[in-house]
């Protein structure tokens, strides 16, 4: 039996269920791993009631030399980031779910654990309790990786999924989310897609071993998702989903983080409520997907805890290998289907001005249909064939000044 | 760089496409991981075209002190298991995907592994390239198991899925799954749930670190599901699907492969063509699922190779922890909820009779239709409450010689 001593630093959610997750079960985990987890101290800036040795200051965790993992569940990127430089400075080991943290400053960190000899793990930042970086970086480890993608985001695929089943409105279903506790009382960083492009960025650097930052994911929220798209996607066989995609196409990489119409009998499109899924694309293994709890105390707590046994079991320190700089294409590169809504005066004329447009822009059409009409107003929904973004943007700048259009409402990806 | 030497046994589909996968991409592996793994020698009792030092004397790779792993690909329980104990008491690792000889024989093989001080991994013996057993072993080790449950044959989901979407009986399916290669030509393995009962005493064992053998697992195969089953249980909101469920109930474990009722909802009701999944429930994880391709070379090769990966980057041996003395339970003890199709004389009397058998063993009906009458018989399809399976079968016994029923169609158990 081989005893560790970990330090918790922050009690919030994760925090607090790591604890108690360690007091309730310690013993069995010991039983079945050979671990013996015993957790030293356990820091938050205000008091909390907990079974632990409770300290205020983070530096009786860094400077105790009998802990040799700290846990860093703070959240954000400050006062985090110094806090776990100066435990890897110390020599500990690291494991964190903080996001924001390593979709930020993974290369940084991965250095500074390299340098002092200690391992960094951070299962818990992406898909909550799915153990899909663990999946990327060991279990898969023979495969040439070309595409991840996935639901990362529970608010959102809970929001879109309420959409589809009682199809209600986007800011009417996000009340009620937030009501029930499935969306923040301010709910920008998930409705915009800043978490899903964390995530993504931390996905794409484990995948394909590379430096990708946060803010080199494009991003698109799910705002301007209507009840009418999800019908109309509904309609040709397609459920809408926020989707975090990193791709290897020539030697370049894609990260995106945007709605999709995801075709109703892939995997994907039938994960509902808050669950998460990342799908995983490679060879030779072919088509995998991963599916779990994407966030909540316990879940993480599961990839925490799972990742300090990871650490404490091994002899060696974990290979963080060195990230690779590729070059991340511009979002305007980028292929991919479209579905467009769009309204028109109900006369002649509409669809060939729309057509030839396109056509000016080398943009290929695979369907239109005219939906509803509303006085003298028709809702067209054109489906159009790959073609490169920026094609797509300058044809429809075009059209948004035809006369014969009256609006774009929406422009959606199809996967 | 580390330079690791391998020997592979057997050059059927898994085998060549190892040595294949191996000489196209070791180099990237290398890259990746930093694990160089060199193919000194293949094996197999014919003559095979390879890129390799070819032998057919098994010898030369067990005996060969510059092969530190061997993988097993003959499939099988003989000669692979004299092959595989030979080569542990060699002092090398070894690794296989065959169920067959894990499935009976693990204890045995762990245990020679322990005392030779070297691993052994199966990675690839249960769901093909999902990574599943390391999921449990390693990703998930924080989490106490209760559930495992999944798809985990590729040909009878194959086969109910067709049966699903095209209406069509099982033995027109059946031959047409032979015609495409989806089943083979004796398919009494896959279709009468052998292959299954493999993974489930495999996935038992890993997930509870029990002994569980082969023949600990009851079996139920497909053959019985008729067109009909599936049309009633779509009806009412179910898919019909062969699972494989390992679970713990009260200290004890249930080890069953059977046709099972799965609500549509269940992420494994959308399961389609021949892929597999696994659920697992544990705490404090929640409910997870890991889905992707079943069999083939290509994805068992993925399996295979990541094993050899994990295992010549790990500086001591992977801990295949001791398995443990669980009470198995038998099928009589097993609760479970039922769906039960019979035919039936189109008169009065049917159901007081039906009802009353039921009642008299405690068993609780929860719903009854009556389907499609054809002549003087009329289907009936009856829901039933969790029951003990002794409670069933004795009611069963009695309703059988009923002289209002003519024969009991089918008894499918419902997740």
């Amino acid at each position: 039996m081989k005893q560790v001593n970990i330090g918790i630093l922050g009690l919030g959610t994760v925090g607090s269920a790591v604890a108690e997750v360690l007091r309730k079960n310690a013993p069995a985990i010991a039983e079945k791993t050979g671990i013996k987890i015993a957790v030293k101290k356990v820091c938050d800036i205000k008091r909390k009631k907990t079974a632990f040795s409770f300290t205020a200051d983070p530096g009786d965790i860094i400077k105790d030399h009998d802990i040799s993992i700290m846990v860093e569940a703070i959240g954000g990127v400050n006062p985090a980031k110094r806090l776990v430089l100066a435990a890897l400075a110390e020599g500990k080991h690291v494991v964190t779910s903080n996001k924001e943290l390593i979709a930020l400053h993974m290369d940084e960190i991965l250095s500074a654990a390299a340098k002092n000899g200690v391992s960094v793990l951070f299962e818990g930042s992406v898909g909550g309790g799915i153990p899909i970086l663990a999946a990327l970086r060991d279990n898969l480890s023979a495969n040439r990786i070309s595409e991840v993608y996935g639901i990362v985001n529970g608010t959102t695929n809970y929001i879109l999924s309420k959409m589809a089943e009682e199809g209600k409105e986007f800011s009417e279903v996000l009340k009620e989310a937030q009501k029930k506790g499935f969306a923040e009382a301010n709910p920008k960083l998930d409705i915009e897609g800043y978490d899903a492009s964390y995530k993504a960025a931390i996905l794409a650097s484990v995948a394909f071993g590379a430096k990708v930052k946060w803010n080199d994911v494009y991003r698109e929220g799910i705002e301007k998702v209507t009840s009418e798209d999800i019908l109309y996607a509904g309609e040709i066989g397609y459920a809408v989903k926020l989707l975090a995609v990193a791709k290897m196409v020539d030697q370049a990489l894609e990260v995106r983080v945007h709605p999709a119409l995801v075709p109703i009998n892939h995997p994907l499109a039938n994960v509902a409520e808050n669950f998460n899924a990342v799908y995983v694309k490679g060879f030779p293994v072919g088509e995998l997907m991963f599916y779990g709890p994407g966030a909540g105390g316990n879940p993480t707590a599961s990839a925490v805890i799972s990742d300090i046994i990871q650490v404490a079991s091994s002899k060696s320190k974990i290979q963080n290998s060195k990230l690779r700089n590729l070059k991340i294409k511009g979002i305007g590169e980028i292929k991919s289907r479209y579905y467009i809504r769009l309204q028109a005066p109900d006369r002649y004329g509409v669809l060939a001005g729309i057509s030839k447009a396109f056509a000016d822009k080398k943009v290929s059409i695979a369907a239109v249909t005219q939906k509803e009409t509303v006085g003298d107003t028709s809702t067209i929904v054109i489906l159009l064939h790959e073609v490169a973004e920026q094609n797509l943007k300058a044809a429809l700048a075009v059209i948004g000044r035809l006369p014969v259009v009256r609006r774009v409402g929406n422009v959606i990806r199809i996967l």
